[in-house]
């Protein structure tokens, strides 16, 4: 079976892509001696973009292996959504 | 002035290189179309571990370059770590 | 139609009821002057107190309203979950 | 010795007896069998709200007591603080 976000494949690579240049570039600064505060505030960020990558995965979760679940009576595939959306909320 | 986690920067640059490799992995699973939770289980990871570069960052902040500022009376200096606290508890 | 929490109506209200004296807690604690790191522990369980709350009323939502759903073929209901979920993991 | 928030002690108490009705609030809702997403709506409120207590606390603790406890290089007191914007970043 494929998994949800397949229609979503390429957008998530590209922002997969995106985030490593973004750690890559929060290496950099660390490797440069940057201000503490200045590379904080792109580790906020690197972590605002792997939580979007999350949630699109998520939805698209939701939207296809889900309701699919609920359609075979699937319900193990409930509790297995409702843990992984606790650990997102909490990681 | 250098950044206060200077004495931790080859731990940061180690730790940087392992999340740039486990964001890596994510971008695989996603190209090889790998189970959605399975692939939400590794963002939490890479979530965890950049947190934890941003603790590491902040408690060097404190200890260093906060220290610094109440020593010289440089009040907002103490504001900014208030907002870089308060947006990394955010993020 | 019954709300999903329906069944465990009884223990969120006493867990609510059990917030409520926490939350009162923390306001005699202020009250009194106590130290700042005694009370923003106290904050700290509050929050996870009201999480755990809502990590219930979530499950029960997926577990009925969200199989309903499914059922009656309506799609805008997992939007809203998802839009929940969004919300939740960043209150 | 006082408490850092004690300039705040009032808006502090005005927030918490805010708080302490928002959560009555959810009490009400759950036992009327409100709407899950709307009692989740207001749980996020509440979260939001006891979020907002908690950084002023951090704030005026950072501006009072860790100054003081740099001027008087007590170390262990930036330990404390850097743990306990660990925890509330956490909860």
């Amino acid at each position: 079976m494929r998994p949800g976000y397949r229609k979503d494949k390429e957008a998530l690579l590209a922002r997969l892509h995106r985030i490593e240049g973004q750690v890559r570039g929060v290496t950099r600064m660390v490797g440069e001696e940057a201000y503490c505060i200045d590379v904080l505030t792109q580790i906020n960020a690197v972590k605002a973009a792997i939580d979007q990558v999350g949630l699109l995965l998520l939805e698209d979760h939701v939207k296809t292996c889900v309701v699919d679940a609920v359609k075979h009576d699937r319900e193990e595939k409930l509790d297995e959504l409702v843990r992984a959306v606790e650990r997102f909320a909490r990681a």
